[in-house]
C-alpha cells in the first residue's frame, strides 16, 4: 500500500509499504482523509524517536473487523494501552505505561492507504458529520481534555494564546461553558477565523499586560510560555497543551511565588468531541488549508511547516 | 538599633540603624529568636532585589502596640497586604498585588533588635511553646500551606525531595495527614533527623526510580526539578516549595505528556502550625544547629550557607 515512512532522519513517499495485519482485537481501517499536526512536525525535529509511518489524526472506514462495523465510518482514539493495569482500568489508557501511540510510539499511523486500530478505540461517525469535520475529532477531543482535568465557571477570565488550529479548538470549546475567553494571537487571518467563532480575539501588537483565572498555552512554541505565566493571576491556573522537544530556559520563582497551578494536558476521550460536531456547537471545516493526495504527501508536510497555513489534510484515495 | 543591613552588594553589621516607627496598625516587636532561611541566602544572590534589613521568621514580643499585647510573646505573618483588594478580603493577603513582604519586599525584617508588623498579622504564642519552638512558626506554616492546595490520602504516596529545613518541616506536616511519606536526600545525618520524626528515608545513592502520586520538591536547588518530575505518576501532583532565582533548562514535555499537575506553593497561615506546635505534633528543636547573638551575624549566615548546616538562629538580646 501507499504511505509516508519517517526513519528517523528522511520522510519518504513508500509506494509498497506492507499493509498491516489485524487479529481479533484490532480492525483494518481504510483512511478517508488524515490531518498533519504540530505533533507531527515535532516528530519530524526527534520528539519521542519515532520510526514508522506517522499520523495519529484520521477519519476512515472499516475494511475488516467485526461484522457490525465493516464499512461504517469510523473515528479513532490514538492511545493503544495494554487494558490490564490501574490507568486502562479507570479509563485512562492514555497514561498507560505500556501503551503504543499511533504514529507516534511504537505504532504505524495515518498517513498512509490502511491502519490497524483496536476495536475498543474506535467510535462510529454519525452520518451528519462529514469527513472533513470528523477528521478534526481527535484535535477536538485534546481540548475538551481541558474540561476534564478543571472546572470553567461562567464568569471565569481564560486567555488562549495561540491562534493555530490547537489554540482555536480550545478557545470553542472552552466558550462552551460560558467563561469568558479571549484568544491571543501573532495572525490576523487566523484571529478572524476564531472570532467568527464568537471569541473575542487581541492581536500580540495590541496585547496590554492583565491577569487571567485560566491561561491556555497552545502556541506549540517555547517562547510563549513566559507570556504564559506572566498573564496567570496569583493562584491562578495555566494549562500547558503544547508539546515541545527538547529543553527551555525558564524562570521558576513566578510558579512558587504565585503559587500558580501548571497542568499539563494532552489527549482527549472522544465522545465530548464527537458530540459538540454532531451538535454543530463548534465549527471545524474553516480551519482546512487545503487537502492533498497522499502521494503529494512530502509537499503536503512541507505545507503544514508554514507558520500561516491552516490545517492540511492528506486523502489517500480518490474520491 | 542593631541590625544587619542587606545594600544589594554587601551585608553589614549597623549598630546604629534606626529603630523602626510604628502607628495605630503596627506594633513595635522586641526580637526574642530570629532564623535565617534559604529565601535570605537566595537573597544575598539577588532574588527579589532587596534592600534592607532580611529576615523574616522570629518571635519577640509587643513593646509598643495595643494594651492588651504590650509584654506578650508573639509570631507575626510575613505579607502586609494592603487589606483592601480582592485577595486581602479571601484571607490571601499573601498574593495582594500591593503587599509588602517582612525583609523580602519594602519591608525591614527580623535580623534586628526591633521590627515593625502590622498588628492583624500578629499571632500570640502559648506559654506551653519554647522560643526555640515558635520561631519555627513561619517555616512550619508553609509546609502546611500544601493542605490548603491539595488533598491528600491515607493511602497516598509522597515523595519529599530534599532533607533541609524545609524538607524535614513539610515530611512532618504531610504526615499527619495518614499518607505514606518518603523522604530522599544526600545527607545521613539530615536523613536521620527526619526519620527520628516517624518518616522513612532514602539517601539519594540508594535512590531506586518508582513512581509516586504526589511529589514535594524542597531541595531549593535547580537541579532537583528534574528528578522530582521523574519521579511523579502519570496525573499526579509536583508541589514546587523552593524560591530559585533565575533561570532553569527544563524540558516541560514530560509535563504536559503525563499531564502533570505543577503547584507553586509558598507561605502558609499560623493556626495550623501553632497548633501541631502546641500538641507536640512535630518536632522541631532537633533541627536548630547554632544560636549566634546579632552582632555575630555576619558569622552566622556564612555558617547557614554551608550545606550540611541545619537551623542557624540570632539572637539580638542576651539573656
Amino acid at each position: 500500500m501507499q504511505a509516508l515512512l519517517w526513519d528517523g532522519h528522511d520522510l519518504t513517499f513508500n509506494s509498497a509499504y506492507r499493509t498491516p495485519k489485524t487479529d481479533a482485537q484490532t480492525a483494518l481501517i481504510k483512511v478517508h482523509l488524515a490531518g498533519i499536526c504540530s505533533t507531527d512536525l515535532q516528530i519530524f525535529k526527534g520528539y519521542m524517536g519515532f520510526r514508522g509511518v506517522p499520523g495519529h489524526e484520521f477519519v476512515g472506514s472499516v475494511s475488516e473487523g467485526p461484522r457490525e462495523l465493516v464499512g461504517k465510518r469510523v473515528v479513532g482514539e490514538i492511545n493503544f494501552g495494554c487494558g490490564q493495569c490501574d490507568y486502562c482500568r479507570r479509563d485512562l489508557g492514555r497514561h498507560c505505561p505500556n501503551r503504543r501511540v499511533m504514529g507516534i510510539l511504537n505504532a504505524d499511523g495515518a498517513f498512509a492507504e490502511y491502519l490497524s486500530v483496536p476495536v475498543e478505540n474506535l467510535h462510529r461517525v454519525p452520518e451528519s458529520i462529514s469527513d472533513e469535520e470528523s477528521v478534526f475529532t481527535e484535535p477536538l477531543a485534546a481540548a475538551f481534555e481541558i474540561l476534564t482535568q478543571i472546572q470553567l465557571d461562567p464568569g471565569d477570565e481564560v486567555l488562549v494564546l495561540g491562534d493555530g488550529k490547537l489554540g482555536n479548538l480550545c478557545a470553542q470549546a472552552l466558550r462552551l461553558t460560558g467563561a469568558k475567553i479571549t484568544a491571543l494571537g501573532k495572525h490576523a487571518e487566523k484571529l478572524a477565523l476564531i472570532k467568527k467563532a464568537g471569541v473575542r480575539t487581541i492581536q500580540l501588537d495590541d496585547w496590554q499586560p492583565r491577569l487571567f483565572d485560566v491561561v491556555i498555552e497552545a502556541t506549540g512554541s517555547a517562547s510563549g510560555l513566559e507570556l504564559a505565566l506572566s498573564a496567570v493571576r496569583p493562584r491562578g491556573t495555566l494549562i500547558l497543551k503544547s508539546t515541545i522537544a527538547g529543553n527551555h530556559q525558564v524562570s521558576l520563582a513566578p510558579i512558587v511565588i504565585n503559587e500558580i497551578n501548571v497542568i499539563g494536558s494532552r489527549c482527549g476521550l472522544f465522545p465530548d468531541a464527537l458530540d459538540a460536531l454532531t451538535t454543530k456547537r463548534v465549527s471545524v471545516t474553516p480551519l482546512i488549508e487545503k487537502i492533498y493526495p497522499l502521494q503529494n504527501g512530502i509537499e503536503a508536510i512541507a505545507h503544514a511547516q508554514s507558520s500561516s497555513a491552516r490545517k492540511i489534510l492528506l486523502r489517500p484515495f480518490d474520491e
